[in-house]
């Protein structure tokens, strides 16, 4: 079987190394071609370096990381979540800097380069704000017809927001460069609250990890911590969401054993209460979601699939 | 047991007219003190002759009905519902016209003076767009702490809505009237789609209204055929939602049996892709909806009650 060439662009945060972590350790599967750094959980400086620092710790030393926009589309970047994912979004760990350097290019034209190196090949996984995606489209409009599919972690179709009541983190932070991304692509795969927040590991499962004896688990265990602290008030159990792991493990294992209607979805950038939901066309519910002609995204609703499990198989081993 | 002082604002309307059905049946719990129109399913001078018709036919001659607002707080009217409502708002059966007259005063005059000869102790049912009630409110500013408890049909909190993805019909009639109740209101109960679209009345039980023999009951058989063909194009089956009867049930029979967090409502009246939703924060789901300090309004999310049946039950009198 081929490997999928994958880009992923992301705000390295926790959630987003638990990702790169499955994704490093199913290498038999993906072929990790670039990791781009975006504002959000971190700013995208840190979060560059927080990539090479993981891909380091993993024995990954050739993964080329691109720092992306340090400001949203429309509006300067500010953290909101220090409470969430630690002063240096990584749960305050510390990791030995790795040898490698930043690249030279921004991660907007690394995947402008990479989508243009293999046409109608490249898999994209974004697991924070849109604003790279954004920015790409801005410099190369043919960019979805380049790309193979688009795998999101964000929004929310039937259950609450978590930044507001109805918006989810990443989208919120940057609305018009998600708005933007949904008129122009219509080959999203859309992993919300939904399914994310449904499938959690467990304090159990961090001790797993923390005394794993294994480094980049031991680290993921450590920096776990913060994060299942906070999540501890969403669930009121020492436990967390699977936020951008499952958005990753869809982006490479497709859609099977999901119920993923493919409908229309549209973003709210007003300045109104709806600022920055994913408003998605699920009217067909009650009849199994009837074909809809204008449809851009499969949105991951559920999964039978026990996500806890297959993640921490993947992350023992590393 | 004292009788619930009831003032019932709608748009008859097939809903609507089994909501009456409903609320005649139950006389001995209901004293129905009066019945505004508004614009909506149907324009209000004939919701207001649908509904003295309608108690006419039921031997309720001394009930008084006002004519209400006949545009939107912000928009004329204009009727999009002939397909799902008929022509003349009750699926063009033709009843005899009752003889009293409509009332002089409007309906928010109506729910007003009401409202002051009943303080504390007047319960308001609105099953159309919320453009009297906002009228009222801009009269008598003192409205919410002189009504009990004002129980609305409308709006979606984790389903689709139905006039757009996220809005809901009644609420989508007249966004800005309905964000003007939920910003001065504490007491108030949603009957979202969450509930009404998830009991329904099927063609089985339109035949057992239609052959009962009694006259309002084979009224509203003969007007659900229109409605029901509509619904078919939604379930798949021939069969309707349970709108307007359901907001009546729980306005009677309050909220025993009931998921219905008390949680803070409000509308997105922007000119945005959610225009009209009811932003519903149920970010508390995931442990049991703990207090919200600025929670307005209870939103039945679900119930144990066979609606469908109850209903039946109470039509099949009249």
């Amino acid at each position: 079987m081929e490997r999928i060439k994958l880009f992923f662009d992301c705000d390295t945060g926790i959630d987003d190394a638990l990702a790169l972590g499955y994704l490093l350790a199913g290498k038999e599967k993906v072929d990790l071609v670039g990791i781009g750094s975006v504002c959000g959980n971190i700013d995208a400086a840190s979060g560059a370096r927080n990539s090479l620092d993981l891909l380091n710790l993993a024995g990954f030393t050739f993964t080329p990381v691109a720092e992306g926009e340090r400001d949203y589309s429309h509006a300067a970047y500010h953290c909101v979540s220090q409470h969430i994912h630690g002063q240096n979004g990584i749960g305050d760990i510390r990791l030995t800097p790795a040898p490698r350097a930043i690249e030279s290019q921004t991660a907007a034209e690394m995947l402008i380069s990479l989508a243009r190196q293999y046409p109608g090949e490249l898999h994209v996984l974004a697991t924070g704000p849109l604003t790279n995606i954004a920015k790409a489209l801005q410099l190369a409009p043919e960019l979805p017809e380049l790309i193979a599919r688009l795998t999101i972690m964000g929004g929310a179709a039937l259950v609450p927001g978590n930044r507001t009541p109805v918006a989810e983190a990443n989208i919120a932070g940057d609305p018009q460069a998600a708005a933007a991304v949904f008129r122009a692509f219509n080959n999203i795969v859309m992993v919300p609250l939904d399914v994310t927040l449904s499938h959690k590991l467990t304090e159990e499962h961090r001790l797993q990890l923390l005394n794993s004896g294994k480094p980049f688990a031991h680290a993921l265990g450590a920096m776990l911590e913060i994060y299942i602290d906070f999540y501890e008030k969403t669930y009121g159990t020492r436990a967390c969401a699977i936020h951008d792991p499952a958005a990753a493990y869809f982006a490479i294992e497709g859609l099977n054993h999901c119920l993923a209607p493919k409908v229309k979805v549209v973003v709210d950038d007003t300045q109104g209460p709806g600022r920055g939901q994913t408003i998605c066309d699920m009217r067909g519910m009650y009849k199994g979601y009837p074909v809809q002609q204008d449809a851009n995204c499969q949105v991951v609703l559920k999964t039978d699939i026990d996500l806890a499990s297959v993640l921490m198989d993947k992350l023992m081993t590393l």
